[in-house]
């Protein structure tokens, strides 16, 4: 028999991390299990962001990029983050969008193995990372890409010595499926190839261990388990060994050894402010900053136990409670495989969602048939998953999803 | 005799733009002219951050991505702004930083001449716009830059039928000279080349004419005139004329002709969001949208003419009342080639600076040896001018600038 409610109230009065929820924004009324798109709020942030716009902007203007330090915000950030995510101190940045970091990082990497021309990605990554690839290799000439997809070999058997970098999420943004960052390294740099993680599925989910790892080049996003905000800036890590000699296209004045000397000709940094590029929206580091300060005493491996604890209840409720209703399992069942999300498979996941919307429950959909739900350790209780499982099952055994009202949209939005 | 404190003040009394004065936070004790390089802030901007923080991300999470509309403010927003630069629907968007918009409209440019490998620009530029053309030719093999200098010719004898780009400030960062945008495009075009207008220092400032000069492509900051707050996003503008062949290689999803379907393939939008890349910070984008109202009812002729007013007592108060101590005028004193700023040389610049900011008048300082002011019509007053030429002038008279306190720190902070 599945665990019941009053078992689930169990775990989250012997949950470690339980007090955390106190500092986030939980609107009344809601599940949100779509942490992993954007991130909830907090107070943290909201008292920062007064702080910025009423105190340092307002009332010092421009003597804050000094007396107020935003100047090194970005590298200061990084560091923070780099706590996280298993950085050494100089390595990560906050800078501009993910987007853009993947195209500093490829570029970086793809000069450091000038005699190579190919870029190895997934199939089945977040779009932008292929997309971002194909705009580094339209600069570099004789470059191509080379795909894992559906059909096509495993990463690792894409990787020989013909290939310049390798990029890869640590978490599948639909599946939820969680690489070995160290053996794929491994064997990356075995065949003489760098290796780029998009960690935009795993910064702040689990632990990760980008040094440890040997890992070239990271990036992340900062909106989905960072809790940053909405399109909150992104991180860039570069390994230490790398500095010197990397280097990035998009060479703003903020990536000068000397931005306030105003020279004429472009000498880069030779340390992680190389991959900065320009001027940075403050408001969004301080709120950044300020969503933060939570993790301050966080232990990541009660964060990964507690992780691992959510989606496999989700899993096991599920699968106890919704039996025969159509849904199949896309996640892995194996917790250290899987990041802190959960998807399934169902015709009607389009409709099905809107309608555990329209009740509270707010997880994603994800074309063509994906119903994905994601479980922020800081905010998400046990008590959330027993009652998201329960709304499922409702609305699954109801009917409910099949009115009108829910299956008129076109299924992309 | 030079104009009295009373006769300033009645220039403020007839000034149809005086009120505007109310809608911006200026601090007691403070004389700031430093608008062209932080804006001041808005009360509502800071409303507009409450609701964009404490609303829309902390009680609608998710959705606000389709119910505040979220996703498209960066054109909303390009569109509001590009009713201030002349320029139609849907050729502007606001996105990430200036430094990355040059690197966009350059390659874009490049591309729409592929036979041609030269970039002309201005040795006297704000050195980003350098350090980004340097990296887009590192790009693009055979690519050279072609600089105007204090001892070369005129940008206009660099540009023959090998240049592909011409990539220049409508009003230079430090003497604040004004460029005929008109009379400079049509140069470009004759011989074959696209220009590209950086607008950091005249958007806001004074009417800009992009589309009735013809301009190709233009760029700008948000944080200096626009009062968009600390490193608030920039924008970029492509002339409708040439979106369909235009392409920048920062390919991110932002960019895609359809970014939720999630496809496999990078497949450009055939408008202005092509220009755009990755996810876009929403707190900064609402805090412009909040600052960016205070436009709505601004005659931009009243704005120039006040501008040149403002720009005009400072020049003429300066040298009567400051005659002998030193100081020489780098801005032209044609107020139609200059911009809403001027710029003194002082061998003491550095120390004089200091002094001023210390009795509450905040400019800047530009290395080696210049005293920079600027004068945002919205918000600053002729009384303004008049306080800060009597307590400059009692600066110089006293000789207080050469006290230790002021003259000790490097030249370059």
């Amino acid at each position: 028999m599945a665990i019941d409610f009053e078992a689930a109230r169990a775990m989250d009065a012997a949950d470690p991390l339980a007090a955390k929820r106190n500092s986030f924004v939980i609107p009344e009324g809601v599940i949100y299990l779509d942490g992993n798109s954007l991130g909830a709020a907090q107070p943290a942030a909201f008292a920062a962001l007064d702080q910025v716009s009423r105190v340092e902007w307002g009332q010092d203007l421009i003597k804050s990029w000094n007396t107020a330090g935003w100047f090194d915000l970005p590298v200061k950030l990084g560091d923070r983050i780099g706590r996280l995510i298993g950085a050494g101190e100089g390595q990560t940045v906050v800078a501009d969008t993910t987007s853009i970091n993947i195209y500093k990082a490829l570029h970086a990497a793809m000069g450091l193995r000038p005699d190579r021309k190919i870029v190895v990605a997934e199939g089945g990554s977040f779009p932008t990372d292929l997309y971002i690839a194909e705009g580094v290799i339209s600069t570099i000439p004789g470059a191509t890409l080379r795909l894992e997809g559906v059909d096509a070999p495993a990463i690792e058997e894409l990787i020989d010595d013909s290939v310049a970098v390798v990029l890869v999420n640590q978490v599948n943004y639909k599946t939820g499926s969680l690489r070995d960052m160290s053996a794929l390294t491994r064997r990356a740099h075995d065949a003489g190839a760098l290796i780029v993680w998009d960690l935009c599925h795993s910064a702040g989910a689990l632990p990760v261990e980008l040094d440890a790892s040997d890992a070239d080049f990271a990036v992340g996003c900062t909106y989905k388990y960072l809790n940053g905000g909405p399109g909150s800036p992104a991180f860039i890590y570069v390994a230490k060994r790398h500095q010197t000699m990397a280097r990035q296209p998009l060479s703003g004045w903020w990536a000068h050894a000397r931005p306030f000397a105003f020279e004429r000709g472009f000498d880069a940094d030779h340390g992680i402010r190389n991959f900065q590029c320009g001027t940075q929206s403050m408001l969004a580091m301080r709120a950044l900053q300020g969503a933060m300060a939570v993790w301050d005493d966080v232990d990541m491996a009660a964060l990964r136990a507690k992780s691992m604890a959510l989606t496999s209840l989700f899993i096991e409720l599920v699968e106890a409670r919704c039996a025969g209703q159509g849904l199949s399992l896309e996640t892995t069942r194996n917790a250290s495989q899987r990041g802190s999300q959960v998807s399934f498979a169902h015709d009607g996941a389009y409709a099905i969602m809107q309608a555990l919307i329209g009740r509270g429950v707010i997880g994603d959909f994800r074309a063509p048939a994906t119903l994905r739900f994601g479980f922020t350790p800081l905010y998400t209780s046990f008590e959330d998953v027993w009652s998201a499982v329960d709304i499922l099952s409702d609305i699954l055994r109801s009917g409910a999803w099949k009115n009108d009202r829910y299956a008129v949209r076109s299924a992309v939005t």
